[in-house]
């Protein structure tokens, strides 16, 4: 779930969902075409502003997903819970996880030029 | 920057800093000491709730640093900002960085149990 690098977002206000999760050692072929569906997923819900992905070697693991509108995270979520309710996966893949929905309220960029 | 995993975050509202950077290839010896550095400096200031980090083997990394109170958050910038300039680190360690400061407004752990 990256685009291989920074999300392009604009001007704050916008909205942003944290999710921070612990990879498990099973099932990395389940998990691959999960994760390429729930990207697909993300992606078409409308709004999307972009996507910033990143796992360390001990499996933790931070995707922020940027959004122009609040109201297309909750219908999105629900997409995501079916879908992986479909897969009974999430108790295979995460042995935890957490998900946050925050407003972006200011932002910087840098280094300084 | 880490905990080594979760932040234990209450209910929200609560405020959180994200801290997407892509390191670059550079002082490795550097970018460690100053990364011990801006963690004790952020440890400082009132108010921490926890950190979640990770960083993948292609350089980009996420730093979520979560606060009981907004105010807080500049105070620790200036700080951190005031921290770098006299390593003038900022330009040697990261070829970019975006720092967004948000307002979570809900969460969900998982799996269910």
């Amino acid at each position: 779930m990256s685009d291989g690098g920074f999300a392009p977002t604009p001007t704050p206000p916008y909205h942003v969902v944290i999710f921070t999760s612990q990879r498990s050692a099973h099932d990395d072929a389940g998990y691959a075409a999960a994760a390429a569906q729930m990207d697909a997923l993300t992606r078409k819900v409308p709004g999307l502003l972009g996507i910033e992905s990143a796992r360390g070697a001990d499996g933790l693991g931070i995707t922020v997903c940027y959004r122009d509108r609040e109201a297309a995270i909750t219908g999105w979520r629900q997409q995501l819970d079916h879908a992986q309710a479909q897969r009974r996966g999430d108790t295979v893949w995460y042995t935890h996880y957490e998900l946050r929905v925050a407003r972006v309220e200011r932002a910087y960029g840098g280094p300084p030029a």
